[in-house]
């Protein structure tokens, strides 16, 4: 049993006490509204993670690389959804984790894909079940809800020689949101859409077996999931600053930190010098436009007790400078050399891609066991 | 041989004819200056790239952490600088890697953490070399050149059983400057702090071996480095975009690229979508606050011709959004679902860090070798 005291750093910490509070409070809601979760693993990318949100050891789940996909596969996990739209040379690989007994599905938004796909299937005698991806959003993939292609894709899919495994989309257009007003308007918007794609898929005729939506703020303040039959939360396992920035969660939720040690100091300019930079944190800056910026993290005592104030306000490769938020007055706690700290992440999925394994605590300060993580595609 | 046709994506690709290209215009502008290079390692995290950059098989080298050392020590480097100030929880680790052979050289900024070194230095019975850190730049760690615990971290390290290795600093300010002028003038800048650091030390009766000053742009345009004795550029190896867009180099000097695969569209925005996001291409970015914004990389054709005005305007985790820069008339390349293409970064040290290993290409299209990278702490 190491301590917090005995590790190495920069290392990357997870509270499951939290995880698991984490995902009974998205479970809940969906149970509550009536739609199996398909959490998403590309925050975790850890079968140990998985499992504490799956409904069952076989799934379902959703992955955002092949690479995590293989490792839930090779864990038992036979029920997943590849979410991203798939490349053709992407499909030798698909292949072969289906002949392995795992039931991979992809998701297409065009003819072309869609024709390629079903060409790969007929070819291997396969026949992939491939969602139809609907943009809710106006801000990343998919086909508008009543676009002429949706159908058409449907179409070049069952007629090539794959199956139709559903509708999907995902408002990732949710984090512009600020209120549970805003997240319940999304919620319903992205519902309306996936509902709309696949309720004009019936009516041409086809069995449209899963309509799947997902994202943090709309699977836990969603009002009605009528029509829904799965959802893809990811996030909101680990949570991190830019969710509770939003006000989705607190500060107190989030499952990550990175612990650093204190490796100097420049008194006269209030900062400590940590050993845990952009490398250890990630570039990622996602509170920067909300209202309070919490620099590259808040700092926090072994216990995960936020100091006043103290953020992580710049960061070099392997340095990060610790000092108050700007504009609060008063001293830096006092925390010499080698004095260590944890740091709650901007963004969780960012942030754990920075590492290769997890030191998991159980809500205290001793590592109670090490998950590796699956990096990579 | 694989062709970049066959390569799984998103990848990263590494063109070794740019590099040693690179190299050597370094390289050839350290020894005009009569300074030894000690090339920074913690963008390249790899033997192979440290063997072309080093003046010899055994070094100089820089690194940023103990696992970039251990990592170049194990292929028989003897002569490291770790220029991070050492945290006193990874001394055990240092004098491990120092017991097989290398002579790795720590850095220190405080009396504090010189005594914490100096200490355990004496219970090992290895007097292991320090560097005083000095701050020319005011952004980050080091003590000021004129500072009286320049003289009491020197004697803290002598006296309690280390040895003085010498003085270094990092002017990484110099990536604010724009013009050969702006970087001559930081060069001497940081030429001044570092040699004003080792006279005073001289002054107080110390041997100072080592006089050591780093930075990309301040080792390409520094004009005399007289009293210098070694520099530690980093980035140049690779360069990038933002090293492009201060003038250090052209875009045609990048020699990190990122492979990608076209997974869709949506035309009537002029996107074409690709399966490499922010995790290939990392969250860093650093041309925002330039004169040309580069979004999130420059997107090229597969022998390395960017295409006109064809930029990565936007990214979520695993889909990029490729697009006409912003204000850019005309229609963006005819790219179908299964085209690939290569994207420049912004920052070579943190994309690089996203992947596992390198595919290294020798100006072509094929790969030649495959380079692992050294990542994690």
């Amino acid at each position: 049993m190491t301590d917090l005291a005995d590790l190495d750093t920069p290392c990357l910490l997870l509270d499951r006490t939290r995880l698991d509070r984490n995902v009974a409070r998205v479970n809940a809601r969906l149970a509550a509204l009536g739609v199996t979760p398909r959490p998403h693993q590309k925050t975790g990318k850890s079968i140990h993670v998985a499992r504490r949100a799956m409904a069952t050891p076989t799934g379902p789940a959703t992955v955002s690389t092949l690479a995590e996909a293989e490792h839930l596969a090779a864990h038992g996990v036979t029920d997943i959804l590849y979410a991203v739209g798939i490349a053709p040379g992407k499909l030798d690989r698909v292949t072969r984790i289906r002949a392995g007994g795992c039931d991979l599905m992809l998701c297409v938004d065009s003819v072309e894909a869609a024709r390629r796909t079903a060409a790969h299937a007929a070819r291997t005698g396969d026949a992939i079940p491939v969602f139809v991806e609907i943009d809710s959003d106006g801000l990343r993939a998919g086909l508008p809800p009543d676009h002429p292609d949706v159908i058409a894709v449907a179409r070049a899919l069952v007629d090539g020689g794959a199956a139709l495994a559903g509708v999907m989309t995902h408002f990732g257009g949710s984090y512009a949101g600020r209120s549970p007003e805003d997240f319940a308007a999304m919620a319903e918007t992205e519902r309306a859409a996936a509902v709309l794609a696949a309720d004009r898929l019936r009516a041409a005729g086809f069995v449209v077996p899963r309509v799947s939506v997902g994202s943090t703020p709309t699977a836990l303040f969603a009002r009605d999931l009528t029509g829904i039959t799965e959802a893809r939360p990811g996030v909101c396992l680990f949570q991190d600053l830019v969710m509770a920035g939003i006000g989705v969660c607190t500060p107190d939720d989030v499952a990550l930190s990175v612990l650093a040690t204190v490796i100097g100091h420049q008194r006269e300019k209030g900062w400590i010098l940590v050993d845990a930079g952009w490398m250890a944190m990630s570039r990622d800056r996602g509170t920067a436009r909300l209202a309070v910026d919490q620099g590259y993290g808040m700092v926090c005592d072994l216990d995960g007790r936020p100091y006043a104030d103290l953020i992580v306000t710049d960061a070099n490769q392997e340095h990060g400078i610790v000092a108050r938020r700007p504009g609060s007055p008063g001293p830096v706690p006092d925390l010499p050399v080698g004095a260590r700290v944890r740091i709650l992440p901007n963004h969780a999925c960012a942030t754990a891609a920075q590492h290769g394994a997890y030191r998991v605590l159980d809500g205290g300060r001793t590592v109670v066991a090490i998950w590796e993580r699956t990096n990579g595609w």
